[in-house]
């Protein structure tokens, strides 16, 4: 570690800088980079989601937020300072050590513009990415097989969507559009690759002009026949290309989305005179709303989903002190039962007792706990399925819940409810919504410090925009075929944790005066909720009806699916409350 | 009206210009202008809150939004077209009229930056206010006396005040603020005047500077001896000396909120090389947050307030074939009862029958209708009192209300009390709590057109930000200490009406976990609601309750004050539901 550090110094040195930036994310900004970007992991063998270190001739550090504080001070050496970015910014520790108008190198395809904003009092400076020129080991850049999303469950031809964003593309005023998210050009072209874990994409670019003619930046040894053909008439480039054919934009309006691509890609257009028409990525709505064949497999995908999770659930009632690895191993074996399940499409998150209470938990050899009598247990999971992308959360109660257990499901239930009946006019964003799913913890004092919603791509990512359901503004208004998480939850640190997560589907319900539509949810994950939790003298009759009536469709969905043990099971899991 | 428009044209011609602007507002951005500023009523006889006039060579057109267009077609000569700026864009008449690259002048006194984003693809072209130069019998501008704001009702001095203010000055970085709005000018000094109807400013600017000193641009002659001494060392300047004086901060920092400052003032600081610091006024969000003094000066104005309306509604009760306008007259001869009364703090909404759907009605002697059994009246009114604003509304059955009537005056009901209710942690703003007030609403596939709550001052304006609850996000978290409206409503065109409106106060609930306080309202309206109008049945056992409580608190406050003819109608009127 000391010498990779004093590696670095010598390269901050030699480039003039007082300060380097690596941060955890890499530059396709990805949730789950590949082993080849794990430039901080690398470095410092921090190996959290999110951090940034900051290395300066004297000092190192590195900066994670409240999730990561404990797991950064046992991965790192006392090379570092280990801080936690609510309580220290990066710019104040980095004024405290250089004082005013000291340099700080960057590599600007690992920052939008956006993410530079706090920076700017600082004196910041583009480098070549240092670590990269200190990893000699380094694995190569996945480069996994790009093969097709079949028709029948993306349900749209790439012609006819790229039919659709050329529009978009001329509508915004320009000649192109540079899609710098994997996730738009997969969606675009219908194809996938295994290139990082839990998204089944392509690490790629492209561009696409206002006739719909695309440049697709990937290596060509990636492609078969077979995929080739799919393609058509896409061109493929080699992906060191691009900066070159970007330059040929020169005078030409290039859409570009500046949330997404990095200062690396805007700079190159400034200096090769190409105007930048700022807007968003034209896919990313588009991609969002999904037509009637995705929205049948994805329900499909629900479905045996369900049958895993119930098998699930069947299993760990029979059980005695099962650990959270064995159920993370047990639900994983159950989802590869179906034959359209790929993989997980996130880490599951397997919290018993107090590991409920971690947000974003996962269970290691080290923390491994056994599911205790009295506790809650936390489940977290979902699978990549080829006709869509499942989410789900279920706690369950380990033995007798306590009377507060059951009081904080309750609450966090009636939340869940009232946000899946709600019904909103066209135009309302998830913003708006997010109150209804609190206002029953609200009225306790306490609340939970997450979004209550997210949106979910169709055998894509298990989060995508651009709508949400949270407190923050901004997003895109619910529109009918999308679709999002209805998720909230409770957090007692130390001790338990309570989330109950469905996924929705956007539906038109009515019409009202003026012909103004009105929107609502239709829950597509199918699985029981633990009535043992329920306190239902909390309860209204409407939000009784709503789970007996949720708790039928899942018994008939599920039951054929079952063999006698789970139907038995079943039979009794969902009894009418 | 058309010797105005030629010599109007006359003007065009001399400026070089192909088109003027000429909007409703004013300088001030104020809602009610004063006679000299009502420049297109001058020119075409327009007398609405809202519109703009476009004259060119050949043509002229008034632009309103929908509640307009009836009045603006029969106050203007044939020589307008009127549009409905919803349908007809001003920019796309522009370019029909004229072609692209036109020049369009305009007063840059009237508009902000963000009021001039959309003529961007115009040629606009800074012009004297033409109307000005034509208006030979224009009125003066008001100079009615400047008197204090008693410290007995502002709860704080203008030293005080100007410290804070000073201090947020310093935080944003500059060396001084140029306030353009009177309200805060008028918070900031404690003073008010009687420049406007319903809103009790003083039409000036001020200067405040980093060290808490501050010019008071305004004619000395209105100042008499006791307000010069109530103002102190507060320097007092000839408003046309404020140009001659933002120069002299040449290099210097002025901060300037660009919602409100004028791109003249914008432009004067640039050519001046004033460093211009964009932020929110600084006075804007202290004068939201009352203080305790302001609090129950403010609960005192609505006790009597709801005296004044007791009477109305116990008078209303024992006449026939009452219209309108003696209901509006009647109104204000009751609020007129009480010593701190002023005058309305807005134009008295009175709309029987399908009138009640108009959510701006003012009933004129043309419109005037007598109220009928089996209609609803809507009446929207408030007071300005020394002690603080009042605005209220309360919707009426004249005879029996039919079915139709009673289901949505309860789902109005319903979600008014939703909001009085709410619980939410500090932080939260009123876009998060809004559809709480609307779901009921909602789950029939219908709502209302307004925004559910506004900010509102004390003994100063009765719209005012940061704050409000609706739809669109962006104004301030809602804090402890200010005042917000809660009025749902519901609106048939054609028919009828409903709206109920209570003012509230953000208050301090309780603290929950890790000292997250949690916050929620104060109801200070105090008058009652009627109960012939509620179907029972469509309310909860939480919100009948809360309705009984409501009317409990009203008759104990309300009871001592009124005669015992009243006292008896108020019994029965607010019996238990």
């Amino acid at each position: 570690m000391v010498n990779k550090l004093s590696k670095l110094r010598e390269l901050l040195d030699k480039n003039g800088i007082d300060a380097y930036l690596q941060p955890v994310h890499d530059e396709w900004m990805s949730e789950y980079p590949p082993a080849c970007n794990r430039r901080v992991e690398w470095l410092c063998g921090f190996s959290g989601s999110a951090g940034l270190v900051v290395v300066t001739a004297s000092k190192a550090a590195i900066f994670v937020d409240g999730r990561y504080t404990l797991q950064a001070a046992k991965q790192v050496s006392a090379d570092y300072e280990v801080f936690n970015s609510a309580d220290t910014s990066v710019q104040d520790w980095l004024f405290q050590q250089l004082g005013a108008g000291a340099k700080i190198g960057y590599d600007p395809k690992l920052y939008t513009k956006a993410m530079l904003e706090k920076f700017k009092s600082q004196n910041l400076i583009h480098t070549a990415n240092l670590i990269d020129e200190l990893w000699e080991d380094r694995p190569p850049a996945p480069a996994t097989k790009i093969f097709a999303h079949d028709i029948k469950y993306s349900g749209e031809s790439s012609q006819s969507k790229r039919g659709r964003v050329a529009e978009a593309v001329k509508k915004a005023g320009a000649d192109a559009a540079f899609l710098s998210a994997p996730e738009s050009v997969c969606w675009l072209l219908n194809i996938r690759a295994r290139d990082t874990e839990n998204t089944p994409v392509c690490l790629a670019n492209a561009l696409i002009d206002a006739g719909g003619n695309v440049q697709l930046y990937v290596d060509n040894a990636r492609i078969d026949e077979e995929t080739r053909s799919h393609l058509g008439d896409i061109k493929i480039l080699p992906p060191d290309s691009l900066s070159g054919e970007i330059c040929t934009f020169s005078q030409k309006k290039l859409l570009l989305d500046l949330q997404t691509a990095s200062v690396f890609i805007g700079n190159l257009c400034e200096e090769a005179g190409v105007k930048i028409v700022q807007g968003q990525d034209p896919c990313v709505l588009f991609k969002a709303v999904k037509n009637p064949i995705e929205i049948a497999g994805i329900r499909n995908s629900h479905i045996v989903d369900g049958v895993a999770v119930v098998k699930l659930l069947c299993w760990l009632g029979g059980q005695e002190n099962i650990s959270e690895l064995e159920v993370v191993d047990k639900i994983l074996e159950f989802r590869k039962r179906n034959d359209l399940f790929v993989e997980p499409s996130f880490d599951t998150i397997a919290g018993s007792g107090e590991h409920g209470a971690i947000v974003h938990y996962r269970a290691t050899q080290e923390s491994n706990r056994i599911l205790q009598q009295g506790e809650l247990f936390l489940l977290d999971s979902g699978g990549q399925y080829q006709s869509g992308t499942t989410d789900i959360t279920r706690t369950i109660a380990i033995g007798k819940p306590s009377a507060e257990h059951k009081k904080r499901f309750t609450q966090v239930l009636k939340g869940h409810i009232a946000l899946a009946m709600a019904i909103f006019p066209e135009g309302t964003q998830g913003s708006q919504l997010d109150a209804l799913a609190r206002q029953y913890l609200w009225r306790d004092a306490v609340d939970y410090d997450h979004g209550t919603g997210h949106g979910v791509g169709c055998f894509l990512g298990v989060h995508e925009g651009p709508q949400s359901i949270s407190k923050r503004a901004g997003g895109a208004a619910l529109a009918a075929g999308m679709v999002v998480s209805n998720e909230p939850g409770y957090y007692k640190a130390g001790e338990y944790g309570i989330r109950i997560e469905n996924l929705v589907t956007v539906v038109e319900k009515t019409t009202g005066e003026n012909s103004k539509k009105f929107l609502g949810f239709e829950t597509i994950t199918c699985a029981p909720i633990d009535v043992n939790l329920i306190d239902t003298s909390l309860l209204t009759e409407a939000e009784i009806n709503w789970l007996n009536n949720y708790h039928d469709w899942v018994k008939t969905e599920l039951t054929p699916l079952l063999d006698a043990q789970e139907r038995k099971w079943l039979e009794f899991y969902v009894r009418k409350i």
